[in-house]
């Protein structure tokens, strides 16, 4: 692992100039141009990316055309590992040199909800989707070669060599955990595993169905399949991804366009005599958050919502099923509470029981990155890591 | 007490000749007429009601007067207590002379949901609103002096001076619990408590807000207010819900008649510094539900479903609101099991951690039953406790 810290005291203080990949407008490939990037200031650590990957949310965000999210000049990505270049003041948490995971759920350990073990919602800096630019000051740290601004992403931005992140979204990790598999704790693994463990909290025996198989779905399996869940079911419309799946603990494929005459619900209880225990939603789509409702079990099925509905379509469900038993609940970075949990599922990958390997399916140089872009959109790829100094 | 044992080895096996309150057509005043009932089948007991009260299911039923719920004539009622008068072959739980508590809700303690810590929704013998006869085998118990077939209600059919249960339907209690009591614990004060305490587990210094203030949304506060919750809001049409709000540890109150230019959520944040930690939904309207869930909290905030929404109206919320770490969920009776929880809360009765008292508003004889509908349409009474012997 390359874990030099050099450049650390020259550049201190100073604005870096550096590579990034800007997005300069929706849908388009990214642009990797010079920019600016300003020392952290107060409560602000300023990173050196080591490599980052692409999540789902990056693409959804990307293609975004019309507004408030559409804001460009931008620098997304939000899952990465990176190196501790500086810290502005007041931050005592991580030091330069400090490997650090980037977080877009900010966790400021002093509120209540950071306090709670219920929560990982942290209400002093509150997550915002439409966030472009730093949590405190609401400006950027990011300027290009013309003096303009470039925006923030998730308060990540780690398709950049260097970003600014605010210290309650920073993680520190162990350094004995390999970078590629710190990068992937990073978002959706940490989503997936953390979903089975700490919001269904999947037992041994129990039925599990998952709706979407990509790497925050077989995140959940992976976790499901480690408590020992004794049917792991995934819907997904891309059969590659049964065979694909297999590895992470999946049990049986439901494909929706390949069911004759019955509904995807209509499968999955006949496969679990009933319903399941537990359904996730991993895609964000208000018709098949329905779906996963209707499949899952009465009495105590639940139903995890984890994927952000982007289209606005509120999330319907009979209530009478709800009297019944069943209950809808959800959670961002699958109730993962990031300074606690993250370093907690590394010391479980690094103990061998938590398996990482095979969501990283190819491995690209930060100046191929838009065909990470090209591997999310074809459907078979799960995590390419994005190596910034090759 | 009267707990006289007078014709149980005259008349069992045999039809008994009694008086029950019929309805012959929605939504009209019941009918006291002489009706035969039917020994018990086997898996049956025959039960001489003692008291009965009116719930606000028996008064939705009543006025529904299309589809498959409205069929005539039938016997309301589903909260009472009585004394088995027999029991059919096969029944080992109770016997001739025991005091028992018919209810709704089916427990057949053998099945996996009855098994379960987690469910009260017995799959052997689920549940069915729209049931009108006995669970088993489909037919009635009841006829009247023409030999036409009077349908039973809920599977109890309370209004009557001797009906007819499964053994799944009954409850054993102690006969040192008075019979008024005993009552109460057959549905509304059962579901109220039962949801404060095993539904949402509501914990010391929790703020609650109660969307309904009749006798079930009035146990939840009971039951909030013996786990210690520090906040509890009702909200009511009824202003004089308030005060007699108080005695069951209300301590806020919203009427949305009388709150100016803002919502009942936003008066509920206002009062819980962001939302409350549970809020419950006892009345039973989609459009109140959605309250509630708009009123609870991010991060753990919970909306507990108990009323039965009768209009086919779906659930519709913010599945954004959901990833907040909002949950829905909900119970028949509470998540009370019958046969295990209702001897429980007599027990508690018994030992004064639980207070009964304050639901009981009014007292009838069996031959004023219609009164109790016009008590409960008013809005200001509670339960009104039907003797039917006087
Ligand atoms: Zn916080
Ligand atoms: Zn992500
Ligand atoms: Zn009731
Ligand atoms: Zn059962």
């Amino acid at each position: 692992m390359d874990h030099q810290s050099n450049g650390t005291l020259e550049t201190a203080g100073k604005v870096i100039r550096c590579k990034a990949a800007i997005c300069r407008s929706p849908g388009q490939p990214l642009v990797i141009e010079e920019i600016e990037v300003d020392p952290p200031q107060a409560w602000e650590v300023r990173i050196k990316i080591l490599c980052t990957s692409l999540c789902h949310s990056d693409v959804t965000f990307w293609k975004i055309n019309a507004g408030p999210a559409s804001v460009f000049p931008r620098i997304f990505g939000h899952e990465a590992v990176g190196m501790v270049e500086s810290a502005g003041e007041n931050v005592e948490e991580v030091k330069e040199g400090d490997i650090v995971v980037p977080v877009f759920l900010p966790n400021c350990k002093e509120c209540r909800d950071c306090k709670s073990k219920k929560s990982n919602n942290c209400s002093v800096f509150k997550y915002n989707k439409y966030s472009l630019n730093m949590p405190r000051d609401q400006s950027s740290r990011f300027r290009d070669m013309k003096g303009e601004v470039v925006h923030h992403f998730f308060s990540v931005s780690s398709f950049a060599q260097y970003t600014v992140v605010d210290v309650a979204n920073v993680v520190k990790i162990s350094q004995d955990l390999p970078l590629d598999k710190a990068c992937l704790l990073s978002c959706g693994v940490s989503t997936g595993v953390g979903a089975a463990w700490k919001v269904a909290e999947v037992e041994e025996g129990s039925t599990v169905a998952i709706f979407g198989l990509g790497s925050v779905g077989l995140a959940v399996a992976e976790g499901a399949k480690l408590r020992g869940a004794s049917k792991i079911i995934g819907v997904d419309l891309n059969p590659k991804k049964f065979e694909i799946g297999k590895n992470f603990g999946v049990t049986d494929y439901v494909n929706p366009a390949t069911i004759d005459g019955k509904s995807v619900s209509e499968v999955i209880k006949d496969l679990t005599d009933g319903g399941a225990d537990y359904c996730f939603e991993c895609i964000g789509l208000a018709s098949l958050m329905q779906d996963a409702f209707s499949s899952c079990r009465e009495g105590w099925g639940q139903t995890v919502i984890l994927g952000m509905e982007m289209h606005g379509s509120p999330l319907s469900v009979n209530s009478y099923e709800i009297l019944r038993g069943k209950t809808v609940t959800g959670s961002m970075l699958g109730g993962v509470k990031p300074k606690i949990d993250i370093p907690i599922l590394a010391r479980k990958y690094l103990d061998k029981e938590l398996n990482l390997d095979g969501f990283i399916t190819h491995e690209l140089s930060f100046r191929d990155i838009n065909k990470a872009f090209d591997l999310l959109l074809e459907g078979d790829s799960l995590r390419s890591i994005i190596w910034m100094d090759k």
